[in-house]
């Protein structure tokens, strides 16, 4: 059981929006009012929540009380009437909590893009979850926001001597760049942040996270990190403290993200070093990690490193061929612009491991940085020829 | 059969570099001097053979003879050994032929990348190929150049009344972007075109075309398109009208490779109206001819739009919801921000040819674009997990 943190509770219940009968709307609360910081898509369709989400934090950053997410419909692509559907539900959640302005509740929705949220049921699902509030029950709202997803994600992070803790969850499988339309998570804590501060350890947590997996390149209408700190403890860590915690618990989610993407058999763990910065690192680790030549090629257990360092070479990013090298696990396949004699058996079996690691030196600087993404699979398409039915 | 233009031979031969033992050295011969001009991958890790393209059009863009070139092997990650090994085959190819200038013979290889190509095997090719030299030979050397292509492509305009004609192949089926390590071509002509207009055109030709095509988002490292002209019609077309043709037979060309594209079951058309700038709805285009969940629902025939609506906004370019509207076949799925109230069984109708068309207007504009691609298979995955055994 993943506890919460001090004056956090969580439910959970079936509200019959997936099709197939399994928990669907989750609720979190908070006792008191908690700052809160989130980071959102950058895809220019956004879904009514994540318009909403935005309005919202502009107000009430430091006066969160709920957050309301639903699984089975993305309520993206739904122009008005979505919004209004996406209000009139953080409204009943307001009522249901004895809340006194519906903006202190936020909204998260995943699902099929282009569907009206079914609004009877996310009321009854809304009673229902407000019942299921419990100190325990994390778990069950990680299992109720999965929709591809194969196993629920939960972290939790807890300085038992110091007082406070930090526990979060995570949902996306598909549609992962950071994209099924999405990635959703909530992180919360029961130390003292303020928003701005929360706002800032937020942004750099993000960054080296949530934004180094990728799944498929699809960068949906609806992701959305959300953090909230109540101060129920009543502790206040440094602001290094802080963010390391937060870090540490977004790598934790979103590595277990990429571990679980949509038909992975691989876990595979891309170390770009040598680069001139850590943005250059970050966009050739990333583009490797996005390339379905790629992917599929660890899925095949075909050492085939010629399609790595020609994802780098496409990067955008300005290369130089004759400087890299590259190894996959321990053995180094390519240096310096040409293969090295290695033992075609040993490159094999260092692809043959359920966890995998590509290391690529690019020979020009100190910056480094690590992206983590799954393979590609005959399942994968088979997960999203018919993801709708 | 496919003629060449005048004053062109080309020939082809089984020389063992392939491991199936098909055909994979091909010969292109003019029997004069011939102005060239090309377009080359982008990738910063470019194969040797483009490295010594780009060095050869600098000197001899008036003056090509020949283009030798081999399929299974991309000498691409091959270091000095592979620029010398690009430069000894024009030799060998260039005494063969009694071609005063190596310079006068371009090279390009296809096949995996980061292994040196086997010289023996490769000179006797030449040989072959120069012996099996023909002025029926195009379709011939079509096959040869194939690497997981299923089908030969090739292209042919004639004027006939007009005295001139242009005709040319291209391979590639995966690492389309516009990249097996590569996509392919050369375009011959009969007419008398400068080697400065040739480029201008082929420009032109090449953005209308070979880039509006994409299988799986990765660009090669020895993309490259060549055009030849000759002159041995001794016509002297409009620059409009040479454009104009050159552009049809790479179009052409363009479309036969994405309809190939690695385990491609259907062919789609992506047509974007409405965007501010041509540009603009190329990328769009091209970011939804590149989303591997987009392509999976093709394969599914899944009517699942919102993953379109979702792919235009993560293009980069300043789309706005509310303004798209969006028809799959002739069924408007999306206007203005909201699903119209359509026709499933409709929609999923229109699915189902091994043709679909998808239009996309973003409501900004009058510019447009078309840009071609296939569908994400289980036969892709199959086909690149395995690619190098």
């Amino acid at each position: 059981m993943t506890n919460l943190p001090k004056g956090f509770r969580a439910g959970a219940v079936a509200a019959q929006i997936k099709k197939n009968g399994k928990p669907d709307v989750a609720l979190f609360v908070s006792d008191r009012d908690a700052a809160a910081a989130a980071v959102f898509t950058t895809n220019k369709v956004a879904a009514a929540p994540v318009l909403r989400g935005r309005e919202i934090l502009k107000t009430h950053a430091g006066s969160l009380r709920a957050v309301l997410i639903n699984a089975g419909c993305a309520n993206a692509c739904t122009g008005d009437d979505g919004l209004r559907n996406a209000h009139d539900s953080a409204q009943t959640t307001a009522t249901e909590l004895h809340l006194a302005d519906p903006a202190q509740v936020f909204t998260m929705s995943t699902g099929v893009i282009g569907m009206q949220l079914p609004m009877e049921k996310l009321r009854v699902g809304i009673y229902g979850a407000a019942q299921a509030l419990s100190e325990d029950g994390l778990d069950a709202a990680a299992a109720a926001i999965m929709t591809t997803d194969v196993v629920p994600k939960t972290a939790r992070i807890e300085f038992a001597d110091k007082g406070w803790s930090l526990a979060g969850t995570a949902k996306g499988s598909g549609m992962i760049h950071p994209n099924m339309a999405t990635m959703l998570s909530v992180v919360m804590t029961d130390a003292v942040v303020s928003p701005a501060r929360l706002r800032l350890c937020l942004q750099n947590a993000a960054r080296r996270s949530f934004n180094r997996i990728t799944v498929d390149g699809d960068t949906s209408t609806n992701d959305t990190l959300l953090v909230l700190a109540n101060g129920a403890s009543g502790i206040k860590p440094s602001r290094e403290e802080f963010e390391e915690a937060l870090t540490e618990a977004c790598v934790d989610l979103a590595k277990q993200v990429a571990r679980d993407g949509e038909g992975a058999t691989k876990f595979i763990t891309i170390r770009i070093t040598g680069a001139a910065s850590e943005k250059q690192a970050e966009v050739v680790g990333r583009t490797i990690a996005t390339s379905p030549l790629v992917k599929t090629a660890f899925y095949g257990e075909d050492a085939n490193w010629g399609r790595i360092v020609c994802a780098a070479g496409y990067s955008g990013e300005d290369v130089e061929p004759t400087k890299m090298s590259l190894w996959f696990g321990g053995v180094h396949v390519f240096a310096f612009g040409t293969p090295t004699p290695y033992d075609e058996a040993a490159a094999t079996r260092a692809m043959s491991p359920k966890d995998v690691e590509v290391h690529l030196d690019l020979g020009l600087g100190d910056a480094h940085a690590t992206v983590w993404t799954c393979d590609m699979s005959h399942e994968y398409i088979t997960i999203n020829g018919k993801d709708r039915t």
